[in-house]
């Protein structure tokens, strides 16, 4: 009969411990297949162990798939492949990398998060506080997968009241991230379709495209937008465009390309444009541009906006308006999707913004980034990097436009800045390969928003440095 | 000259309503295209307002696109195509549908969210309270495209300790829910594999295939498991199950199985499996099992879990485990992707599991479902419904299968539950079209995990009554 010393037991409970003896032979080959086990009761007795701590292991065994019982006859070894097993040689990429998140640079001008002084901690923590002590059945209630009712409803009223875009909640999906909501709209609206992204453009955006394995054009743009006519040339049914601040180059697109566009979409069933509003609530002079969304009759415009910019780049809570039918879609063909944001943190936002604190903080972000931008332009102004560039689309969004009078390329430039611990990116690095014109060439884009007002004069200096002037 | 009076003004600045009134001018054609606007000077005294007011207005103007200017000469009307404006028959279905997310059933067993009693939320505040208050810059900082470090390492020591499973955090990926995982995986493993999920099995997996456009074969199941020779048929690449908890049926795939299941993923470098251990943590009697990855030497597994049924459904954090050469093709192709948790409850989570909470937390709810189960078996046994029905799988999980001896169809039987108030799901209703087999029939899903003590008699009841016994 089997027989095993219980002196290594360690932490084991003793069924535990029988139960890995056992298995252990089983796997090694000892008990072979189709071996009969002990009986349970004198196995028991001769380990001078309880007959029901045999009865465990020997339940395991049978529950993992290791050992089958015959009623009335016993306990037997099953027939185990064991091809794979014994195939030890481990074939593995020992070091897998990980970012750590951690900027390792002095300054990063390509980095547009909120700085945690921006973030309202108090506020949000009195709010979470009231939540998890008040509203526990509705925290975890499952939400309808476009997201709670009430911050639907918040945000619905707050893009009527500064948008003026008048939106049904049914019509708005919340979800964890523009990046999501892409994805879910290829779902929607199909893989077959030929998206297009605007050259230059948002690198990410293109590259979630072609992530899902579907056609993505770049479409490339004249000073009022992108051109019409490679819309219809490359037969584009679904444009993605950042009509009221483009990105990378901060241009807005005037109304009649705006016009012409809705009517570009209005010529086949399949076209759509989606607005993808990521930083128009920081336009420093004047008032907010009108969204195409407010002026699109036909239901051709999905909207989309997110709280990455205007609250914090971490917390990940998105959102995307569609036309009623296709909302309507939406809830017929992809509701078995659960809503990707956390319940808490819906309800949260929809308090933060109902009681008006969403208000408050924009207007503050507002004059605080405003106040920001024209004290690093000021500064560039005033240093030696002024002498050699000029600043252009400042009038908005998170970033402007540096344009350096400097012989080296914008490759060299970056890498200089780079040794000298300062990240910066080049207009000419969001164009798609080989169409950078001439004249972005020297162009550089400066993210603000996260430089600390201690860093901001050493950073300025080290760009004029990289340039390489002495 | 242009004149406006400032009667209606109502709550907008002069500028404001003043650059409404020549839009709407500009819109209607009551002002031509390329018309030429007033001086601002004469038409600042003309209006009785000032001249920056003016300039402001026409600012707007400008930057949307309803008015350019020339140099020296002034401001002109820009041309509008106003086709699209014209366009005023709006095509659009009025009501658009939206689920409250409240059930309107007087008991649920379709539903296996856990109760609000159920959450920790008085930790939880506590260490939400504690990382807005100590923690701000971290929860600021952009996390890696994984998940924040703290997290993945503390469920990298969680899986060693209770799962005995031997993974860094750097092959952790945290997301927002498994639904978004399987999307990811999607875009990691390729659009044009084969991909493959249990017949019967959860609806909602190869609905997110089909929503992706990719291939998804159903594989049927011998009392092991999927049949091997079904894969080997259809040529599938990924296949999709969950070995140690079956959904819905409860079975555990027997180690034999496993490893032949392992056989069958090395002889192909597309051939994945992906390990979806949805409920695991409820095994009620004896060990837990052993996950497939655990025995994996090739890198063939891929291991997904989920806190929704740990933790709770509304807080959206999942994660899988990537075997290292998909982590390191992970990181090279799809890092351009955000986290999709917010950092603020990876860090609150991330607390809850290294302080040792999560491990308190599985005992306590372990003991309670194990109790609650038990309870409503012996409800059943002693009910009427008893008498006609018999009860399996009830070992694990938060679901057990009823078999009822009736001769209405599955159908009917949920339908008359139903208009008594209570929701049913038929196991029948896991199996892809026509492949239910008859042994399935007149049997039943009792997730029991929000059903409440107080309605617990009355909804067995009202099962029996569905039967129309009387």
């Amino acid at each position: 009969m089997l027989s095993y010393s219980f002196a290594n037991i360690g932490s084991d409970s003793l069924y535990e411990y029988l139960y890995k003896c056992l298995r252990n032979d089983i796997v090694s080959g000892i008990i072979k297949a189709h071996e009969r086990l002990p009986s349970k009761r004198p196995f028991a007795k001769n380990l001078g162990i309880s007959v029901i701590t045999v009865e465990n292991a020997y339940s395991q065994l049978i529950a993992e798939g290791y050992v089958y019982s015959i009623q009335k006859k016993g306990y037997y070894v099953a027939a185990i492949h064991s091809t794979v097993m014994e195939h030890k040689a481990i074939l593995t990429e020992d070091n897998v990398r990980l970012s750590s998140g951690k900027s390792s640079f002095f300054a990063d001008f390509t980095d547009n998060r909120t700085g945690a002084a921006d973030f309202p901690f108090s506020v949000w923590a009195k709010l979470t506080r009231e939540l998890l002590t008040d509203n526990q059945a509705e925290l975890m209630t499952t939400p309808p997968c476009g997201g709670i009712f009430e911050l639907r409803e918040a945000i619905s009223a707050h893009l009527r009241d500064f948008r003026n875009m008048n939106v049904t909640p049914e019509q708005i999906i919340i979800g964890a991230g523009t990046e999501y909501l892409y994805g879910l709209l290829i779902q929607l609206l199909g893989f077959d379709k030929i998206y297009a992204a605007e050259n230059p453009g948002y690198k990410k955006i293109s590259n979630i495209y072609k992530s899902h394995c579907v056609s993505c054009k770049f479409i490339s743009m004249d000073e009022s937008g992108v051109r019409i006519s490679e819309l219809e040339k490359n037969n584009v049914d679904i444009l993605h465009i950042s009509p009221s601040h483009h990105f990378p180059t901060g241009m807005i697109v005037p109304i009649g390309r705006r016009y012409e566009l809705l009517g570009w979409a209005s010529k086949s069933d399949n076209r759509y444009i989606i607005e993808d509003e990521y930083d128009s609530e920081f336009r420093f002079n004047g008032r907010q541009i009108p969204t195409m969304q407010s002026i699109d009759v036909l239901e051709k415009v999905i909207y989309m906006n997110t709280f990455s910019k205007t609250l914090a780049s971490t917390i990940r809570i998105s959102y995307m308006v569609l036309p009623k039918h296709l909302a309507n879609r939406f809830y017929s063909e992809l509701s078995f999707y659960s809503c990707t944001v956390s319940t808490f943190e819906q309800y949260t936002l929809a308090k933060f913004i109902r009681d008006g604190y969403f208000e408050k903080h924009l207007n503050r972000m507002r004059n605080y980034y405003h106040s920001k931008r024209d004290t690093i332009i000021k500064s560039i102004t005033q240093s030696r990097l002024g002498l050699v560039s000029s600043i252009s689309e400042a009038d908005s969004g998170l970033h402007f436009i540096l344009k350096i009078n400097t012989p080296l390329s914008d490759e060299e430039v970056c890498r200089n800045a780079e040794n000298n611990g300062i990240r910066l990116s080049a207009l000419s690095y969001y164009y798609a390969d080989e169409t950078v014109p001439n004249a972005v060439l020297h162009t550089f884009l400066i993210n603000y928003s996260s430089l600390s007002d201690e860093i901001r004069d050493e950073a300025i200096e080290r760009i004029y440095q990289a340039l390489n002037m002495n």
